[in-house]
């Protein structure tokens, strides 16, 4: 007999109605009466049970009503067309079989949990509604920015996570020791010795795959990594965990236009792709998580997206009449109020805010003939504020020069990163996505906890 | 002026013979007579340069002469056909436009540096032949394991790299932390106080996120992980880094047999995928890197695999007369040479070994009704020995336990691994493909530092 997997049942119910087929699969409910019983059975392979139809006829008719929520089982039976009922289609079981037996303390039974205890249960979140749906959305949303960057001849480089550079100085860093932490080596002074560490220096889990990034773009001329990013802060917060992982493409031969251009075309792509090949789960999300969902991503793939320089920007958020909580000005760095006034009441779509005040932008971003501004920008989006931020990357030597001693940067610590200047001066730009954001933002999902597999956040670890 | 990339030239060159273009890319080398020059330029989208052609009657003829290699420029001219030269065409430059200069004492210059010297110049080697092929093949490849496990309905999971566990205690783990370590917290009895690190717990960097997939297996049933993993262990040796990436597939309902057929489909899969798409670079390690390439994948793609039992492959070792460093007997693991022997000797195709002895193996490996043996196997290929390891998982608890108990291992660390058992016992199998020397095996490139962009190995974390 055929065995078949639950999706495919689906997809091509006509196909398979009135014959006989085997499925394997856990079960999600069961309830019985004297005479017969339903169980729904969930095969990982699809979002959406399936219900089996069993009887007094099967000879262990006693003992399957009383298989726990989980057990798994197989089953062998007929397809049968339902009419009106919540499902297109049933098994109607000719025999099933208990394959591995579940206890009945099962912590996953029928009733709602909240997000915070499925937090507790991150083994057995996954088998829930919620989290099947955003985990199979979550891969499906990686794929397409393999496929979107793939199919356009962007390399995928493999930056490093071990690293002996700050990047940006992005944000603070986890230590990398091998280290007797107990009694470590020390030196003369009585320090300790970090040539005595594994890697012979002190090394930190990477913030940032940008600079590495620049070195393969500036050989492949277009490139992308995605990977896995870190931040030491102490910060609880819905939208930041200390590891998260981040996309960042870099472009050689591209201005500021060029990566606004890419972005645009990648959120778009990413949008449609999930919604075609995860509806079940994104109508599940518009149904129970956010109600807005479809309304909020139809308004983004249809639109263009909205361009202003942060200076306009300013000057409509003073005019707006708004109270703000942190008072706008010329040279602040815009807060999420800002942000979210800006894209949802200004513009009502997702904006690109460019040419950023130089100080309040990182080092490498290429300086705008003002001297005042610099060639970046970030990428607004209603509901959420920033998920991309980027930038024209400085290719003069003397103007990144100037810049990093302004900011007393050491340039020995960046001798490549001169050199990538100093051997080609290629205009390049690029830009970092934080997959995490842009799941929440596709799934409607609120909390960063609950849009990664096994978060780690301020005191937690476990998994 | 339409502008082009290098590779589309050569995809669609009859599209764009006696046309105009423009092109954009580095200088890779340039030589000049008083009247003419030629120039390879590359632009970062292929393999191979394309040649430019310019003469006196340009206006800035002699400034041209003296660009330096790896100088940015651009370049407008008629795509022309060159009949019995190296190259099926070329471009008549109408004006050549220096975008970027160079220096002078740009170190890869024409002659051939070894791959030692190329590895301390980590930010330049992308650029020379040897690398782009190496790093241009392995994004390909990373794109076809995501291409074959998602067209397949497997969903990818990104497992933890900061981890509170030691999965396997696969190997030594590096210490993530963020205390002071020249001056700790300490606790009443004068240890260091953990509990007052980032995570409040001791945390490491994983070493394999199988125990994580497994969990998402028993929720989506068929899943894959691709990230990277590390190891502390001070071994220098061509075939070892401390950070490297793997591909960990798990899937339910799958008996050690199906873990075979699928690890069988995605290497041939990948070999193929990566034939189809870099052929130009394939043809470079074939010729220049290891004559035997084409051969060894063509056998691969075209054989169907070996199989045979580690006890079945001890008897024919010890059979076979051959002089081992490491003697043979039933219970030892097998060393390379032994490896080596079995799959280019014996089988000279890649070949399966299954069902080793319990005691070289890890505990959640499925243990054999003989009781001595366990559901494991390991791929063997010809030329490098060992690529993949998996098994089918022990999925009944009180087997588990008692082995648990067996290797003195703390099951309440291993709580919610425990768990995935009492609530379902299914059936799973998976394996680890160690990414690296997958490329290894693809490209010929015999050292592990090259063919990750930036290695990380004892002593090494420049970059």
């Amino acid at each position: 007999m055929e065995s078949v997997l639950i999706k495919k049942l689906y997809r091509e119910t006509d196909k398979f109605l009135g014959k006989e087929v085997k499925i394997s699969g856990w079960i999600r409910t069961i309830r019985s009466s004297n005479k017969f019983g339903f169980i729904e059975v969930n095969d990982g392979s699809f979002f959406k049970n399936l219900q089996v139809v069993f009887d007094e006829k099967l000879e262990n008719f006693k003992e399957i009503t009383k298989y726990s929520i989980s057990s798994t089982i197989s089953v062998e039976g007929e397809v049968v067309k339902t009419e009106g009922a919540k499902q297109p289609f049933e098994i109607h079981a000719k025999k099933v079989t208990l394959e591995g037996k579940s206890h009945s303390d099962y912590p996953l039974q029928k009733k709602r949990h909240t997000f915070e205890y499925l937090r507790t249960i991150a083994h057995l979140r996954p088998r829930s509604n919620a989290f099947s749906a955003v985990f199979r959305v979550r891969s499906i949303a990686a794929y397409a920015v393999h496929k979107f960057f793939q199919e356009q001849g962007f390399v995928y480089v493999h930056t490093p996570i071990i690293t002996g550079s700050d990047a940006e100085g992005a944000g603070e860093m986890f230590r990398v020791t091998t280290l007797d932490l107990e009694n470590p080596p020390r030196d003369e002074k009585g320090n300790i010795d970090y040539k005595k560490d594994f890697f012979g220096r002190q090394t930190n889990l990477t913030v940032s795959g940008q600079l590495e990034a620049e070195i393969y773009a500036l050989a492949f001329r277009n490139v992308y990594t995605f990977g896995p990013t870190f931040r030491a802060e102490n910060s609880n917060t819905s939208r930041h965990a200390s590891e998260f992982w981040m996309i960042e493409p870099e472009m050689a031969f591209a201005e500021l236009d060029d990566y606004l251009e890419v972005a645009e075309a990648m959120v778009k792509y990413i949008i449609n792709y999930v919604r075609e090949n995860a509806p079940e789960e994104m109508e599940f999300f518009n149904k129970f998580v956010d109600k807005g969902l479809f309304e909020r991503l139809d308004n983004v793939v249809n639109s263009d997206f909205g361009r202003i320089t942060y200076t306009e920007a300013v000057e409509l958020l003073k005019k707006s009449g708004e109270k703000f909580d942190y008072p706008v000005e010329w040279g602040i760095d815009l807060q999420t109020e800002h942000e979210r006034y800006l894209t949802e009441k200004i513009f009502n779509k997702p904006v690109f805010v460019t040419d950023y005040p130089k100080d309040i932008k990182a080092f490498y971003m290429r300086l705008n003939d003002d001297g005042k501004t610099v060639a970046a920008a970030d990428l607004l989006v209603p509901g959420v504020g920033e998920i991309i931020g980027g930038s024209q990357r400085e290719e003069r030597i003397d103007v990144l020069e100037k810049r990093m001693e302004e900011l007393g940067l050491n340039k020995e610590d960046y001798w490549w990163y001169l050199e990538l200047r100093k051997y080609g001066e290629t205009k390049h730009s690029g830009y970092g996505l934080g997959f995490e954001r842009m799941i929440m933002y596709l799934t409607g999902m609120s909390n960063i906890r609950d849009v990664i597999p096994f978060p780690r956040t301020p005191g937690n670890a476990e998994f």
